[in-house]
């Protein structure tokens, strides 16, 4: 299943139309695969959402890297043109070790996210707010100083705001609360950039800039990233501009447990009937 | 690793100073060991945490069975003499298909609870707060009616307790607000008498409480369950009399992630210090 896939960047012209392989721990990468469908809407997308293991936010770096392999893997029997980790926290930790599984071109959304903060900050002062294990692993603080290394970044881990979005708590009082616990020290450290740096976070996007105010710019890695993602097609010659057939399913998910209710927060998120949702059994890859 | 043991019931006395296995899908079920460790205090425990795969209560039945038989199967591997599966869902999913698997007794805390909320109740109105997956299996329902068929069961999934709890917010006005919502609809329906079925909420117990309100009896499993656990140990002859020697390492914890993040929690909620836990890769039981 690691066999290395040379024929990438041998025969691009024939490899346009295969799939983009987009996967997330759970449903939180849908806000990436939507920017994607924005952006580039004649790309075919497969998506899988790890379900069965959800979140990554809290594990540790060895089994978000196993578990990400075994994604890797999967994805390559699908026949993916490119793949995009669309989840921080598997970005943070796994993006390096799969780079060297594949030769399947893969970008994350940390990198992307880096650049447009880098880009957009004045002050030099960039915040973070993302899962533990994101915060933890210091790759924001890491891309950002490579870019510009005088820019100091505060990080800051908010684990509630996931299980609030995912309970429909997009607009309450007590997102409100949660969040203005979470984002004070940000406010107070004087930062004119912050970084969504979970894909879930972008789903409460208004509570966030309402605390933060006017003069915090917000970068959302998932806009960054499609932007990113449709350059890199090009680079590689393999950009898809023919629009798929009528009855083709440009779309198609995959889950390792909870279809249905994979399938419900799915419709909230993207604008597109989502019909159906596949179980796999992603310990077998 | 399936091999039936059929010693278990042939040779009894060698087997008293063998651990009882206590397993959980993360933390929750340390509460359940608490009680354990109060009740029958000479026994040697094992308690394993799927801390890689937590939470449970969103994931579905064939996925909580699969993940309970890997975990059934590594305790089979540490020799124990009784197990205790000491988280709702996977009692609620998964106790039924273990026991077709092994002749080591096991217990869920399902069924302990179901029968403390028959005695307690006088107006036969009793309601259950637990997981999605707790509730939407109905097990609670299932048990309570076996004894008496005409108690009437709520049950009420609260989804946000367990998040609200790891992240410490034990007692805090957005727990109590988060409680007030869920809780509302129960007190309308007349209960009196409420079963907390999922291991996390003992520690909000004083929030439920308070809301709830005196008139409704408060039923925690985890106590029931160590009562008949003591009760099953004496019948099968493997109660253990004999206090550990001194140095001996009576309770031993295992986990298949974040031993560290494990170990803080733990130390927590046990009022024993816990020295270390180990890490195993369960997916290749």
């Amino acid at each position: 299943m690691t066999e290395k896939r040379k024929r990438v960047k041998e025969d691009n012209t024939g490899r346009r139309e295969l799939p983009i392989g987009v996967f997330d721990s759970g449903v939180g990468g849908l806000t990436v695969m939507r920017e994607i469908m924005r952006q580039i809407p004649n790309e075919r997308i497969i998506y899988f959402g790890d379900t069965a293991r959800v979140p990554y936010g809290s594990k540790s770096r060895e089994t978000v890297i196993r578990y990400s392999r075994q994604i890797l893997r999967f994805l390559q029997t699908m026949e993916v043109k490119a793949i995009v980790v669309a989840c921080n926290t598997a970005s943070a930790y796994a993006l390096d070790e799969l780079e060297k599984e594949t030769d399947i071109p893969i970008i994350g959304v940390v990198k992307p996210g880096a650049r447009a903060a880098v880009e957009a900050t004045c002050n030099g002062r960039v915040g973070v707010i993302a899962t533990n294990a994101t915060v933890d692993s210091g790759i924001y603080t890491t891309y950002i100083r490579q870019i510009r290394p005088e820019v100091e970044v505060i990080g800051k881990a908010c684990p509630l705001f996931v299980p609030l979005v995912e309970e429909g708590l997009w607009q309450d009082p007590v997102t409100d609360e949660i969040a203005v616990r979470y984002l004070s020290e940000l406010i107070d450290s004087g930062i004119d950039t912050l970084i969504l740096g979970c894909t879930h976070y972008p789903l409460i996007r208004d509570t966030i800039a309402k605390i933060m105010g006017e003069h915090v710019r917000l970068v959302n890695p998932a806009y960054e990233t499609a932007l990113e993602l449709k350059a890199l097609l090009e680079e590689k010659g393999i950009f898809c501009q023919k629009p798929p057939a009528l009855g083709e399913n440009q779309y198609r998910f995959f889950v390792s447990d909870g279809a249905e209710r994979f399938k419900h927060f799915a419709n909230s998120i993207i604008k597109y009937g989502i019909l159906s949702a596949k179980i796999i059994n992603i310990e077998e890859y």
